[in-house]
């Protein structure tokens, strides 16, 4: 297909043909609207057309009679649109007032049974921002409410706020000659962007005569590449010694040049923004295809493995490698691979280990039983039992697990932990040794889109709102960089796993908060790290995606206010479960109060 | 029960006895914690003892050890008053930091099976705002911010969002020396008060040494009277030569003395804040209980008279009372009130009528035959038809009617009264000649929870949000005078009932906006009105109560800010219904679209 358009943008109606419904002469008018639909086939219509809205309607005159007219001729497009089975059908968005033209939308969307998308057209910048011509004194007082940038993000809020969210409707962003901040940009890739606009009057001339764009436009242009938008030409060619093609050509060149997918980005495909409910390792059993897929990381066991070869070397000096052997406890051990990766760690460091491999997984044993057979020998002792409740034959010098969850203890390592703590010698050694969660405030209406659609009939009708989801964030805005929430240190005589944290992000933006995103670091052994927090992210590593705390409504926030939230880790003895509510810049109800939507079984 | 106090508040723990639960040796101290239950039989503490949070308790202390050991002792605490089967325990809110608070009895709340209910101490002002020795720059500051009397009404409305408005958890508001604001009493007036607080140092002595209150004082008793708030005394007698009654003794003399209901009031008693799905007498046939109660309006039908009366002296000079026979047509003369009103009319005006009784509920034609045949005669000819339906054998001079509903417009009158034009002569007369509908924002968390409960199971989950309701509103604060939304005028050439309205109101407080309230006057004839709108209410006519359009979301208004609210009235030919969405000062979603929610059937 290269080199040739998808599909078409155009007109439904003549736009010089502005159509009266309650005033005479002209609503009695014969004659046929606009061109016949026997022009193209069925299936054209279906796929190769996207209606465009005409111009002139102004569904939020002020005026009763050009407000009324243009309900009608919206309604009008809406159902000829409708009728052609157009795939999508594009609707500018000209001002901060556009109540009346959500109402009618959202009419046409809840009645009949088309399925067209609504494309909503926005400038990134409004053209009064763009103005030069301002005077010095008027921009100062722009800038100084801070909403010179964001104005049409503004339009776009209130106007899929008064449009509840709804699915169908989504956005065309317009790139134009000038660029906004990079603060912005980041804004508005928080929204379901599914087309760009792109003005030909933007492209600039290379030493050949072909239309290219500035490094600023090429950014922007690899960001949408990310959210596999549709991108839309508009205007009369510029560069007329060249084919009109020569612009898609263009952007066909800067998507083969785009850089490529790093190992995470390739395991992560098809995973973006796709909400799983985080494993319970402790109360399930996992599959043997979730044991494999994991351990595929290309990084995890080899960390592992430097942790417990540098452990070993603190701890056994030379001259004592022939004669002491470290007891090494491998809690959780599924299938494997951590003992694997201290077995290797041993042959490293030319040191003498006895191994035990505690799993309670029984389907996982066999597993053990199997390698133990054929490759580890007597070295390793499997143990089928939940290792909170082993008698072990003798005391560790070292207990190795990865109990860890994307929040980093949510699959309760830390209970876990403390229970083996009994058969640590005193001075052993735990890897990890450490591990903290973190978090950071997040706007995404394509997530909180997701998190809606998780209702279920029989349950609570908020319940969903009250559950963390295990998630690869992709159409997103971070609002702050991550911050440090709850952390746990191994071996410790803290036996209180509760835990009550308060956390303050500046945003410096105007925008609308719809929850968090969680992370972990962890330490596994001195400088060996592991960690999914994307400023420290372990390369290549793909065993955790981030996890998300939703919020129940997206609470609003201007760019002076501080986003203030509070994260509780709860603990009845049975389970474990947390709580979550923002306070500034305003309340949010607690989510999850005494885990009645969530829990983490013990 | 005169002159003897209903109940106690007292600690369940000894105030200087503080526990400790994490520290040695407090921690392991012997011996009970707090008195024995066997002091008082089960019934008397199900009934007489309402009990009090030990002051001492910190859960929002920044101190870790201190908010930990709060903790522990709040749930000791809450767990005994449940163990003694409490009806209420009183917990003070001591500043704006209370999230941990929140979280501590919500867990007790959604956990055990008691059902103790939660009285929340706050001042009507903070401490702080009553100091008198502030210097005036800071005063000024304080006054500035708007917040000086609001403060701890900010406090509640955090407590109460954190707690998602939990029905168990309501007010016990503490009346300090200092009174605030009218405006601000008004604000919290709005909110659940089950219990009013008064210490016995706000109390002045009258001249034979009783305790009485001023008059600013005794105000807000009257007002706390009628939403029936629980009285509690603290403090030592001030009038040591009285018994401590006497304090009791006065506000049952108040009382006593309070101003008598009047007829409204009395007719609303037991309906407050009490939800009712709107009539729909166009698609539901009423039952004859409906049509009595509304028969005894005291008001509604002398205006009606008085309308017709005029309408008659207008139409028919003197000199031709003797010829010229008016025809008078009343359309939906359910049982023949209106019937009545207009003979009573033209009696009093001594002109001629000749009268159409039309009825499209033939339960109801069979009260209207007996009236002809026991009363009225051929001078009233009884039709059983809906008149939209009806071939009219003459054309009427003065078409009368009742189809307003509390709205207004919204039991569909508009497009009865099109349909019955046919028949009106030219120049004839509708009475009601025009009306209009009122809207005003309003807070109440009440309110609020009344429409939550709606909920129905099979039903989308904010379905309940998209109805309104009629109510006595009661519980409630109205923040803005009531402004006209609508207004429909017969006979009219303007079939188009279609509607938009925006309306915008200043606050001038910082509140919570949970929907509206809705009014309408009608003029009859002339001068003669009916109204529901509170500032021009006809005296002692009970026939409408408001009518009440929720928001699916509380939305925070500041003090600087408008309310702008936006109204449609909806048509499809078969059907009629509302939409509504704030736009200012954040948008809402756009409630009702298509009439997905609430409809009238035509």
């Amino acid at each position: 297909n290269q080199g040739l358009f998808d599909f078409l943008c155009m007109p439904l109606f003549h736009p010089r043909f502005r159509r009266e419904f309650e005033l005479d002469p002209a609503k009695v008018r014969s004659g046929a609207h606009t061109r016949s639909d026997l022009l193209l086939c069925g299936r054209d219509w279906n796929t190769l057309v996207v209606g465009k809205l005409s111009p002139w309607i102004e569904t939020d005159s002020e005026v009763e009679t050009e407000r009324r007219n243009s309900e009608a001729a919206l309604v009008q497009e809406l159902n000829f649109s409708a009728y052609l089975g157009l795939p999508a059908f594009m609707i500018p968005l000209k001002g901060p007032h556009c109540a009346n033209l959500a109402r009618v939308l959202l009419n046409h969307i809840q009645t009949g049974h088309h399925s067209c998308m609504f494309w909503i057209r926005v400038p990134l910048i409004s053209s009064d921002d763009m103005r030069d011509d301002i005077i010095e004194n008027e921009q100062s007082k722009h800038t100084d409410d801070g909403s010179n940038d964001e104005k049409t993000w503004a339009w776009w809020h209130s106007f899929r706020t008064l449009c509840d969210y709804n699915k169908r409707i989504c956005l065309a962003i317009e790139v134009g000659a000038n660029m906004p901040t990079n603060a912005v940009i980041d804004k508005w890739l928080g929204e379901p962007i599914k087309a760009a606009i792109l003005p030909t009057r933007i492209f600039l001339t290379n030493k050949k005569g072909f239309p290219v764009l500035s490094k600023a436009h090429q950014q922007i242009i690899f960001r949408l590449f990310k959210l596999e938008a549709q991108f839309i030409f508009t205007g009369t060619s510029r560069h007329s010694e060249k084919e009109f093609r020569s612009y898609l050509q263009y952007l066909e060149y800067l998507n083969q040049n785009r850089p490529a997918p790093n190992a995470y980005e390739l395991f992560a495909k098809g995973y973006e923004d796709y909400l799983q409910s985080p494993l319970q390792p402790l109360m399930d059993n996992l599959e043997s295809q979730t044991y494999e897929v994991f351990e595929k990381d290309p990084i995890k066991y080899s960390q592992y493995q430097q942790a417990v070869y540098k452990c070993l070397m603190d701890r056994v000096p030379e001259e004592q490698k022939e004669t002491n052997t470290q007891v090494l406890m491998v809690l959780g051990a599924g299938r494997g691979p951590l003992v694997n990766a201290s077995l290797r760690a041993a042959k490293q460091a030319d040191r003498k280990l006895r191994i035990y491999a505690v799993e309670k997984n029984p389907n996982a044993v066999v597993t053990l039983e199997n390698w133990k057979f054929e490759e580890w020998g007597d070295q390793v002792t499997v143990v089928s039992c939940d290792m909170r409740e082993w008698a072990a034959p003798e005391k560790a010098d070292i207990i190795v697990s990865e109990l860890l969850g994307s929040f980093g203890d949510n699959e309760l390592s830390p209970e876990c932990l403390d229970g083996a703590q009994n058969f640590l010698k005193d001075g052993g050694v735990s890897i990890p040794c450490s591990y903290t969660s973190f978090l950071a405030p997040l706007s995404s209406s394509k997530l909180y889109n997701e998190v809606r659609g998780c209702r279920e009939r029989d349950k609570d009708p908020e319940c969903h709102f009250e559950t963390p989801y295990v998630v690869r964030l992709h159409n997103f805005h971070q609002l702050a960089e991550p911050k440090a929430c709850f952390t746990f240190i191994h071996p410790t005589t803290d036996m209180n796993n509760n835990r009550y944290q308060c956390l303050r992000f500046s945003v410096g933006c105007n925008t609308v908060l719809h929850g968090f995103a969680g992370y972990f670091e962890t330490t596994l052994y001195g400088d060996v790290t592991l960690s999914i927090k994307p400023e420290t992210h372990s390369p290549g590593m793909f065993s955790w995606f981030p996890i998300l705390f939703p919020l129940k409504q997206p609470i609003p926030v201007t760019k002076d206010d501080d986003v203030v939230v509070r994260f509780w880790r709860c603990n009845n003895g049975k389970k474990v479960w947390y709580e979550w509510a923002v306070t500034e810049p305003s309340c949010s109800a607690i989510h999850n109060p005494a885990g009645r939507s969530y829990t983490i079984g013990l």
